[in-house]
């Protein structure tokens, strides 16, 4: 009879400790979107194969926890919530009457190598504003992940933003008359920066084919590192640029500017991204990126729909759960049990369960033991519950009618009656 | 280039509104829970095939939604929560030495034919008390269910929960002298009371092989419609009786009288419970169930662990969805967007920039635009909003360098910065 009680591998259990501090990340999410304006949606955990397919570059792929279903239809748990937000707008089109701001916190599956921040599933933190081309949707995605952030005691000593552009590379490689078919490939080079040496570079640039000359200059744009220098290097009337002084600009006016920080390799998903694109990384050693996102505009049209202009972006609860714990953020707030009540004999069950409600009714979380108890095992557990109050039902609280709390930091004690509600 | 964009068959999208719905239902729970002491946890929604089956009567083993992961491995989507509650325990067995209250809102998936509140994926909100036998812990988890359902504007007009004990059927049925072989079967007809007609039940019994005698006894029990009569029938001593009296009396005290019913044909789950057992129902015409528990104490042997003492509940939320909306209730109390900022002109867009996010930081919900918007579309979107306040920075407010936000109920204006923070 002996089986495995671990979890399914690559996927994590919930005991309530790590629950907590779960919550305590969802919840600097909920807030930061729902004080930006972000309304919640939904959709099932499991999407048709052919929907992921499309959205999904040829990496994702073939992670997907795909299966069939009783039918034979092909189906797989999602790698993302992107397609699935996609498949909803264009099953309501009317939506795209107006511009909607999307979140969502979902669970996403792949089916990958596991490793440090890496597991086969994670919770994505989703924001996505749809039918905005205006750089302040740009900025109102990346302001409302700066604020989550902050909420959760990170400031830019602890993680930066670096901002770059695919419409700029597009303007540079036109610039550099470079050819059309080797654009794909250059950015992935381009991605590599700070990855391998220069010299490695110059290497893989020279076997994509490029002229020594072209080498040079595309190793000099790898070296452009401020948006000034940039801007000298973009042909005149540059929108790309033009779009990227204005989100910095933003950025100053709401005091963001520490946590941003323009970078040209910012490259990311190479058939998705259309113009601003922006990374987090924690400045903890190792860089490691907390969330991504930027301007994705033919999203809708790859999946059969008219072109929209959108901007989101998504962030994981693993690799910024191991930020939090890395740098001893405080990570669950929240005070569970309020008051613990107990009682000494059978007697005064009946007076415990009736001060339990009445606490209950005041909007305190009570905890009520469920079988007699010593004062002492009582109070003891109350101590190690980390509870405001204490109330245990003895001999004289039945004969006298009247019960009292106890609180636990100073050990004085409150008639029942006198506890306010809580607001 | 065509697809369906609708969500997999038998499953839900969720868009803002009907989210919110959803979160309102989930407002309750989550509240009754804490409320009352119990702690949130979490498992993965895919389980190895082997748990679920293990615990899983006959009837929902092959409705799983099971399949082979790359490596062969046998998982499914968790059908219901309560395997992987097991198996947490179990993992962690130092959690026996207390009494563990757990609460989960679980998405459970079944793979069956769709009706009218049969979908193939729900959301089930459980509570279980671990490690108590006591019959305050079966009031625990009933009265939290209860004060779920009232904060959510349910009375006892709406629904009542009918209480039976599957040790009391025990005691009967080994007064009746009956053999032991037949008890399930003959729980079954129980089951059907009040589903088919008397002479069917007579039927039944006699087919089960029965006598004229212990068929006429058989329905005599199902006859028996309140717990005084079945004191009556019971045998002298009876800790059923004792068990049922306790909780009952414990509902008057609370005031939770008028939800409660004894009823004999509670049988629930056959292999699963062992004590009181429970079930809410609507009393909107159908008197569908809206959730149902009751005490279970040999889950944990059954995957190899120890006896332990268990009781639980399990409420799903698209019956009770159902249930709100033909009652009519509020189901969405949560204001979204409270407050709007709008602009004239590209040049008073970084003052509109910088009045968000002011409002955000005292704690408003506010909804920016994303782009130039005519005073008249502006505050024509504001209302459908229904928002509470509206500012609109247009050019005499970039000239002046001051803001006012309308109330939109009144068409008061109020300067900005006299605003207060939200507590």
């Amino acid at each position: 009879m002996s089986m495995n009680y671990g979890p399914t591998r690559g996927m994590r259990d919930f005991y309530p400790d790590t629950y907590r501090k779960r919550e305590h990340v969802f919840q600097a999410w909920r807030n930061a979107a729902l004080l930006h304006g972000f309304e919640f949606v939904d959709a099932p955990i499991v999407e048709s194969l052919e929907l992921l397919e499309r959205k999904a570059g040829e990496e994702i792929s073939d992670q997907l926890y795909a299966f069939e279903d009783k039918k034979g239809r092909a189906i797989s748990l999602r790698g993302e919530f992107t397609p699935s937000m996609a498949r909803m707008i264009l099953n309501r089109r009317e939506l795209l009457s107006s511009v909607q701001k999307w979140t969502t916190i979902a669970q996403c599956f792949r089916y990958e190598r596991m490793s440090r921040g890496r597991k086969r599933e994670h919770y994505q933190w989703n924001l996505d504003i749809i039918g905005a081309d205006s750089v302040v949707a740009d900025f109102e995605v990346l302001s409302t992940a700066i604020d989550a952030m902050q909420s959760l005691g990170l400031g830019s000593e602890n993680f930066v933003v670096k901002i770059g552009s695919r419409s700029l590379l597009n303007e540079f490689y036109t610039k550099l008359g470079l050819p059309p078919e080797e654009y794909r490939e250059w950015c992935r080079i381009l991605d590599r920066k700070g990855k391998v040496t220069t010299s490695d570079l110059e290497r893989r640039f020279s076997e994509l084919g490029l002229s020594e000359s072209e080498v040079t200059t595309s190793v000099q744009v790898l070296e452009i590192s401020t948006l000034t220098e940039a801007a000298e290097f973009a042909p005149p009337g540059s929108t790309a640029i033009a779009d990227l002084e204005q989100l910095f600009q933003f950025g100053v006016n709401a005091g963001l500017d520490p946590f941003m920080e323009f970078s040209l390799s910012i490259v990311r998903g190479l058939d998705y991204y259309t113009g601003i694109v922006f990374e987090g990384f924690d400045r903890v050693g190792e860089m490691r990126s907390i969330f991504g996102g930027g301007r994705y505009d033919y999203l809708l049209r790859s999946l059969g729909g008219p072109d929209v202009p959108c901007v989101g972006l998504g962030m994981g609860d693993v690799v910024l759960g191991e930020t939090l714990d890395e740098l001893d953020r405080p990570q669950a707030k929240e005070q569970m049990t309020e008051v613990t009540v107990g009682y000494m004999t059978p007697e005064a069950e009946p007076m415990a369960l009736n001060t339990a409600r009445q606490l209950r009714e005041k909007g305190y979380r009570t905890d009520l033991a469920l079988k007699v108890e010593a004062p002492r095992a009582f109070f003891g557990r109350s101590s190690a519950m980390k509870a405001g109050m204490a109330v245990y039902v003895g001999q004289s609280e039945v004969e006298t009618g009247s019960v009292f709390a106890k609180l636990l930091n100073t050990g004085e004690l409150i008639a029942l009656d006198s506890i306010e509600a809580k607001q």
